[in-house]
């Protein structure tokens, strides 16, 4: 295992009902003018909205709307929410969305405290490992598993202008409070849960798939949180309405990202950057992306590391092909996460989301830049495998 | 699975020669006058003290020292801490030791914070569920895992006039840092280990052992961590000095007691009650303690959730019998748990510590003293039930 360091503070509120206090939760993290930012009107339809609304309402916590988050969050949104944060003398940002709404307040956050001649874009975003700033804080009520923003320090962003997607992690990225109740999903359409189903096995994946030894604790955590959402995804997508379907996926998800699992370990990411590229230009949403992605990096990628893939097609997907025969065990074992790809109804190819091959050079490019020499941990990743694993996409 | 909040703000410094930075971690935890707690003189012997106060010098903290923390740790050292820290403006408490040190650090900032005319031990320990002030932070330089106290809101501490052992679980008792290398536990006396093995693995197996339904998440967790401890602890007994089974432990330790493990489920905590009693009244290790108490509760209690218990020894202890005779299994697996204490050195019965039955209507008072009804909560145990579990484990 390697050195670390490792602090989770997000205080997480799980459970049935629990969005009905977010009042009292806004309060008790010093909330009294807040921004409320969500995305489109499904809060609305689903009465998520007036339940918050009138949360805040009995706590007297004043609250100015900021909605229009869109997947693939922009950066034009943020700077909007930042103007409001300024003028309102906003002192908390609440969150009501998934990963893209919560991403857009992490950044709003931070955005607000930037110091002057600086900007946000070009000076943090485009800037690998630079230190962020402590803004106001961010709570959240969870609407869509999957992005494990909710508990993470990592802030996701897309720039339209320059189509390029850039994520930041940092510590005061933390969300204060996430409200998280498993019932709002029962709404969701069945490829939205696929994709936030795809995207949390990712989370884990990228974790996972690393040449540090000594990682028998976090392999062992990984590779059960694994098994739950590769077990009860197919089951929330064909019965959205179960309860203890949505649970354990909603808690998966929030614990994908919040680093435990990732503790000591060298971490890919590959598959997360290429996929990045995809979505900024395509916005196809991003759990797809990854469904195609994470299968062609493992078909280039595996013979750096064999017997990892030995281990998670054997104890994740069930894989019983003789250990001896690796070539065929990894073959089997792609094709196994394809299959369970497909039977959540996400596509494993490019050609399937009518990408085609035009625009990997640029995306190979892009996925290099800002100060950015190589992708991936398992496999070092430079411009020529970046293309060579679009290409096995197709 | 049951509503939940969690939360755990502890930041871990995990690695090795970690703590030669203690320093710069008092500093930014806000410590410049700070009271350094410690047992006897192991950390002498080892190096970890002069490491530590190299460290803080550095650093320009000034300290003030109380040592003399022993095992099962006692409130008269408690009041004098709580002295030290009013007369010295201490600004940090710094542990530098095992689950006895820290929980008596916890237990001082505490009690340093507990208002005029209120008793910390009357009002407070004896006290059932009550919340306790917010204290000075409390740092962890960890040298013995055992006991997860580095990461955990508890805090257990002995009252040797009244011969009650009680335990306090609240929010503010979290420290702010753990400091944790493995390699302290190089020097660790094999029993002292095995003792620490137990302790971590009851801490599982307390929120393994529960009730509650729709836990998939946490079991495969929890199964998992008992897996690498299950595994590691005879190693690391056998051969005390490889890096690669300490941090293991150690990190399995620090995990088992945070209650992410915990969250949702109804938790048991029966064995370390009764077990509790023991160590108040004999000064036995509390991980020996509980590799007796532990199958003593297990014979006594099965019957109650018989599906658990072959959860249990199929998936973590490896028991392979046919699961239709559940009563054969679960003999089977409680010897098998039986046979891993005895692997790693440590007794199974009280005859094999010397202790006889002669307290046991005492212990059974003393265990429901304090406004307690009944302890455990895979299955209530009234006084009788108490009782004929110390009976089993003679």
């Amino acid at each position: 295992m390697n050195n670390f360091v490792y602090r989770c503070p997000t205080r997480i509120i799980f459970g049935k009902d629990v969005i009905k206090d977010t009042g009292t939760f806004v309060k008790n993290a010093g909330g009294t003018d807040i921004l409320m930012v969500y995305g489109g009107g499904s809060i609305k339809k689903n009465g998520i909205y007036n339940t918050v609304v009138e949360s805040l309402k009995e706590s007297d916590v004043k609250f100015t709307e900021l909605s229009g988050v869109k997947p693939n969050p922009r950066l034009d949104l943020v700077l909007e929410g930042i103007k409001l944060v300024r003028e309102k003398k906003i002192n908390l940002i609440l969150a009501v969305g998934g990963g893209s709404t919560i991403d857009t307040c992490k950044a709003i956050a931070f955005g607000s405290a930037v110091p002057e001649g600086e900007d946000i874009w070009d000076d943090y975003f485009m800037v690998l490992g630079k230190p962020i700033p402590k803004g106001i804080p961010v709570g959240v009520v969870l609407t869509i598993p999957a992005a494990g923003s909710e508990m993470s320090n990592s802030c996701v962003i897309t720039n339209h202008n320059t189509l390029n997607k850039r994520g930041i992690s940092n510590e005061n990225n933390y969300p204060v409070f996430s409200v998280i109740d498993p019932q709002v999903c029962y709404s969701l359409p069945a490829y939205q849960t696929a994709c936030g189903c795809s995207d949390m096995l990712s989370h884990m994946m990228e974790r996972y798939f690393t040449n540090t030894s000594g990682v028998d604790l976090t392999d062992e955590l990984l590779e059960g949180a694994m098994r739950v959402v590769l077990n009860y995804a197919p089951k929330a997508v064909s019965n959205p309405d179960v309860y203890e379907y949505r649970e354990q996926l909603m808690f998966a998800s929030t614990l994908a990202h919040n680093n435990l699992f990732g503790c000591g370990r060298q971490q890919d990411w590959a598959s997360h950057w290429l996929e990045h590229e995809l979505s900024a230009q395509y916005d196809i949403a991003h759990g797809a992306g990854l469904a195609i992605m994470t299968p062609a990096w493992m078909r280039y990628v595996w013979k750096e590391n064999p017997q990892r893939f030995v281990q998670f097609f054997t104890r994740v997907l069930g894989s019983t092909l003789p250990v001896t025969d690796v070539e065929n065990l990894v073959k089997d074992g792609i094709e196994r996460l394809e299959n369970w790809y497909r039977l959540i109804g996400l596509p494993v190819r490019l050609s399937e989301a009518n990408i085609d091959g035009s625009n990997f050079e640029l995306f190979a490019e892009r996925c290099l830049s800002g100060g950015r020499t190589a992708a991936g941990g398992l496999k070092k990743l430079y411009r020529d495998d970046i293309l060579a694993i679009y290409r096995l996409a197709l």
